[in-house]
């Protein structure tokens, strides 16, 4: 299965996939995904969003169990965000007709369409669409790099564009989303355990600095008379750090723009963007509080101007509390609950944002405890939680890189993974 | 005359001038300054690099006296930077003959031609051209940021690019080069002189530093696990001014790049650009040596590689001493040297720059001091310095801004600085 998809969209180069929505590699992927589909018996169906669809048993009949998870990429992104859920899904089905498993419910793999929104920019387009979290006026106003047009990059793609939007009567007959997922950190790592589940999807947002000063020559104006706000930049970045570790959060400045951005210029205008996410709303507003306080500060110093917009902003997305703490129960009083579990935490919990199983709320009855851990990471199962019970099952990245080539689980992990949610899905949809 | 030549290439919205090398506005500035030599009766020349020259008297005969600036201007720039000087020049004249005075020597105003060099890259292309500082070579090389070449450009404006190159007999029959400028720094307004005297051109470079880190998910990286290159750009740029404030001198980070540049993107390099000026040598290998050792100290904690690559670098050009002081002298013992010192300084002499006629080496008759400065801008008149002897004006520049429509002098210091050029013409080419 891998053999066939990991070609796909990779770039000769750097090693990284470049799968983006509805181009050529994202077909490829597709075909890949259908083929899947066919091979092992399941009705394929492509959604009015462009989403895919494997079902075993009656879709209709309600109460499905689905898996699943994406295929497309950031640009030069690695092999395992998005596709390992998919892989896993078709690979879960395999172990549980090994194991001589009975579906009791309808049970789907599924291929959400857009994930990353690396070409369009907005992410999870094929779910918000079906959730109705994004509107169709919207979505047709997406435009890529090249100007092209949601709906005409779908057509270019041979799909029709006339039916997207919410898919509410599809939601209603599933009665649990389960996606697992690379983990895009090290808390796993650090825990010793090779598969975990997700807790919540961290509030994160997203803060332009707008910093004000003075263009000017920088051969012949005096420090003294200057009003450079690439200081004031400067001091904000360093401050988003700290105040970052103080509280356990992340913040990053990883994009600036500059005017008129000249060797001999002192800048009119820099403008950095924030990204910040933190485990609970308190803890972000203390760190995004914090930042702005250091730059207006040293703003005050360099007589330059400040100005914040707050660009986005997600809340927190708590999974539902009683699927998590089913799958804690299944996976925790199994067969292969020590595997899961893995070796004690070397590592504060409150530091990589684990917990454990118990904590979380699982069945008193556990033997072992599991990971629970919240991701910073926005996902297709965070924007389904609003409308279906969902719930994620991470494995273990021992690089903890995310969205590069760097990006890596082990092979036992992946098997762990694939058991997993084998159990998972067995407990929840058969007998 | 500043009325017909102040509407010429003003942008309506920024109020700044945008007069680029051999474009209409350009060409009409050039219309302009032969209306000027005409309208007073001097024999007008374009010389083989395209500059300007309205002549009085032989051009061949030698030892000629030649005064001027340049017409061009930076995107936006200001209204003084150049053309003060080329105005100044026929306004000097004009006070020369109202006085009577009878030139014993050949007298020459002159435009350099891309001075700024905003269009090609390249400042000062012609005198550089006239110096032999620029092969023709180069020169053909030189393309505008729509691909356009040099030669094309002067041909599209209707001059022949075939005899561009050194023209070391025209120089050689220069005695003298003064170039009255706008100063581009607040050295003036603070020592409470209308005009002063420049010492040197001050020795600058341009630096490079890549700052390179490891590309990675901003929402999901502990801040643990990051190489983040722009926390080491931060700190940097926090380093370059302190290490410059410590020495006296100038340092600017105006210029950057990142790689991705994405919101949620650590970026895996930051690349910045070092302008860096300093009144000697080695105050500026100071400066610099001590950034790039922030640098390094900071990318050991970030885990980031340091690369640091020098990409221009221009020594001190010291103006010819003798000139220099015969400028001193005349102008602090002269029946105006009392308005051109004006009240002394206020501020300690090495923190701006500034010092005075005396400690310079002017005659020990020195009734009055005069500001002798140094500066962190090139000129046309220190590319000239090599082959002949030059000295250079500057009028008080209040706001102390420059390449930008805030640039200013008030009328009064005008006047002052176009009596002092026609005291020096005076006292350099007439009876």
């Amino acid at each position: 299965m891998w053999r066939d998809l990991a070609p796909i969209g990779r770039d000769e180069g750097t090693h990284g996939y470049r799968r983006y929505a509805w181009t050529a590699a994202d077909s490829d992927c597709r075909a890949w995904f259908r083929d899947q589909a066919e091979a092992r018996g399941l009705t394929y169906e492509l959604d009015r969003n462009g989403n895919q669809w494997a079902w075993l048993g009656d879709p209709l009949a309600g109460d499905a169990v689905v898996t699943g998870s994406h295929l497309d990429s950031v640009p030069d992104g690695g092999a395992f965000d998005g596709p390992l859920g998919v892989v896993s899904s078709f690979a879960a089905l395999d172990e549980l007709r090994r194991r001589g498993a009975r579906f009791t419910k309808p049970f789907a793999i599924t291929n959400f369409g857009d994930e990353e929104g690396a070409r369009f920019g907005l992410a999870c387009v094929g779910s918000r669409l079906t959730a109705g979290q994004l509107t169709v006026e919207k979505a047709h106003a997406l435009r890529d790099g090249d100007g092209v047009s949601l709906p005409r990059a779908m057509e270019a793609a041979g799909y029709d564009p006339a039916t997207i939007g919410p898919d509410p009567e599809r939601l209603a007959r599933i009665g649990a989303f389960i996606e697992l997922h690379v983990e895009q950190g090290r808390a796993l790592d650090l825990s010793g355990a090779p598969v975990g589940i997700a807790s919540a999807i961290w509030p994160h947002g997203r803060w332009r600095f707008d910093f004000l000063g003075e263009a000017n020559h920088a051969g012949t104006t005096r420090l003294a008379d200057r009003r450079d706000p690439m200081l004031t930049y400067a001091e904000t970045v360093l401050a988003a750090r700290r105040e970052a570790e103080i509280v356990g959060a992340l913040a990053t400045f990883g994009k600036i723009s500059v005017e008129p951005n000249g060797v001999n210029a002192i800048p009119s205008l820099v403008r950095g963007w924030l990204d910040s996410r933190a485990a609970d709303q308190a803890s972000l507003d203390m760190v995004v509080a914090g930042v702005e306080a250091a730059a207006r500060e040293r703003a005050e110093l360099d007589g330059v101007e400040v100005r914040v917009i707050q660009e986005s902003f997600t809340p927190v997305v708590e999974f539902e509390h009683a699927l998590r703490d089913e799958l804690a129960r299944i996976l925790t009083t199994g067969p292969r609950a020590a595997a899961y579990a893995g070796k004690p935490a070397g590592e504060p919990g409150e530091r990589t944002g684990v917990r454990t199983g118990e904590g979380a709320g699982a069945s008193g009855a556990a033997l072992t405890s599991l990971p629970v851990l919240g991701t910073g990471a926005g996902h297709d199962a965070g924007i389904l939680s609003g409308s279906i019970p969902t719930a994620m099952l991470f494995v273990r990245n021992p690089t903890g890189v995310s969205h590069s080539p760097a990006e890596f689980a082990a092979e036992d992990d992946c098997v762990a993974g694939v058991l997993a949610l084998a159990d998972v899905l067995e407990g929840l949809a058969c007998v």
